[in-house]
């Protein structure tokens, strides 16, 4: 999976160049941005299965920001790539509905219906418990898509939470991983509500492959954050779609390694990474 | 505080009326959702110290919907009130740090500096722990900000996790708010990290504020919800900024029940919370 995380302060050189020529500097950002996002598609897509792109990476630059993803989105459609909306969004009933219609199906309002992102998968927070959970996965599977929900996130901080233990149940996140084994639907092997693991606790992974056996595992924090490809294998257990190896930063900077030109390193490294994944299969 | 939650199909006759006469669906909604709020924000910003603008149901309405919430910010700092974000974003160090450039200071580009919504707090989940609210805290300090981490939230599906007991600690939700009392700074009484505490849970929140005496509460949960300001006496321990009472639909829908101009019941009724907030003090 292809991360989509720009930063207009480290984007490709041609991407810069690419940018309207005048304008607010959030327009002219976001053209930029967008620029960056389809070099990145264009040179890795044939080594990947998916876009994750970062919100937060395109709402700093508001409206013309979030033009930016839907356009981002829509091009990696085009390129034959699904989109996992990585917002790590959670809130209460209403809202989350409202939620599902930004990232999923659209919005009815007085004037036509609004289109949203169509994302064929989105990153959800289980703080708020199931019924906060329930209308995105809703909105989702009206589309046909489903939902990441975390579970064991990839930073150190993870373990102020997750990593503690219940009075039963076992920790907080193994809590969490069957709550999301409970919400899974769909045909086997794998259900529609995936969880979030993070790469760089894969001591931790062969336990909750154990409690979600039909979840798809979204795997990020490889490369940049520390986590090895070699060690994620507990996440294939259903089938090769059962883990989703991501990575961001490692691909769109592979080029301050190598030398080479931005789109040639990060070709290169996704297609290491994609082989090293499928050689654990 | 008066929250913001504007639904496209249930916005006030007159701000339908308001919205551009042509253009795309969003770019009309955006209009008549931001022309919602101007009414509701002249209407009630007599009766409250600040707007709490629900993010997700400006984000369905894309790019266009995102400048609305940044014009509406705008338009309720002019009316002498405080603007919190109600976002409840949460990510690892390098996103949290985008997500506070979008809510707080800005974005420096290549182009030049994108401003950020310049609000003064925003509302964070906690489940990703202290690192991912750090970053955050930061970008809100920055500019005389603050936060609210959500430590028990409103719906009843909040038990799911946050009520749990730990081996240690507590519940969920009380080792959260341990948390919150350890990350505030800022001057006695009230701490700059605040929590969110809904209304409906009125038996927990003794025990929350012994657990952060000196965090601002953030109250959702009135009226719609079923919590009663009635019952939120203790979030006042530290004085009159203890509490904030926050409502929503109560306030935008009153005229629905009582057949008034909506201007008028919404006024009526931001103005009956107030003085029944403030007799508990």
């Amino acid at each position: 999976v292809l991360g989509l995380d720009p930063d207009p302060a480290r984007l490709w050189p041609e991407a810069v160049e690419a940018a309207p020529a005048s304008g607010a500097p959030a327009v002219r950002a976001a053209g930029a941005v967008e620029a960056h996002c389809a070099a990145l598609i264009e040179a890795a897509a044939p080594a990947c299965v998916a876009v994750k792109p970062q919100v937060a990476c395109f709402e700093r630059l508001g409206g013309a920001g979030w033009d930016a993803l839907a356009r981002t989105c829509e091009r990696a459609r085009d390129a034959g790539l699904l989109v996992i909306a990585d917002a790590k969004r959670g809130d209460i009933d209403v809202t989350a509905r409202a939620y599902g219609q930004a990232f999923f199906g659209g919005t009815p309002t007085p004037f036509g219906d609004v289109p949203g992102l169509n994302a064929d998968a989105l990153t959800v927070n289980p703080y708020l418990g199931a019924d906060a959970i329930a209308p995105l996965a809703e909105a989702a599977r009206a589309i046909g898509g489903g939902l990441f929900v975390l579970v064991r996130t990839s930073n150190p901080g993870a373990a102020d939470l997750q990593d503690r233990r219940l009075e039963q149940d076992g920790t907080v996140a193994e809590h969490v991983a069957k709550l999301v084994d409970a919400l899974g639907e769909g045909q086997e092997p794998l259900a529609d509500i995936g969880a979030v693991t993070g790469a760089t606790v894969p001591e931790q992974l062969e336990r909750l492959r154990e409690l979600m056996p039909r979840a798809p595992l979204l795997l990020p924090g490889i490369g940049a954050q520390g986590g090895r490809v070699e060690d994620v294998a507990p996440a294939f257990a259903p089938g090769a779609a059962g883990g989703l190896v991501t990575a961001s930063r490692s691909i769109a900077t592979a080029h301050e390694k190598t030398g080479e030109p931005p789109a040639v390193a990060a070709r290169a490294e996704a297609e290491r990474l994609r082989e090293t994944a499928w050689s654990l299969i």
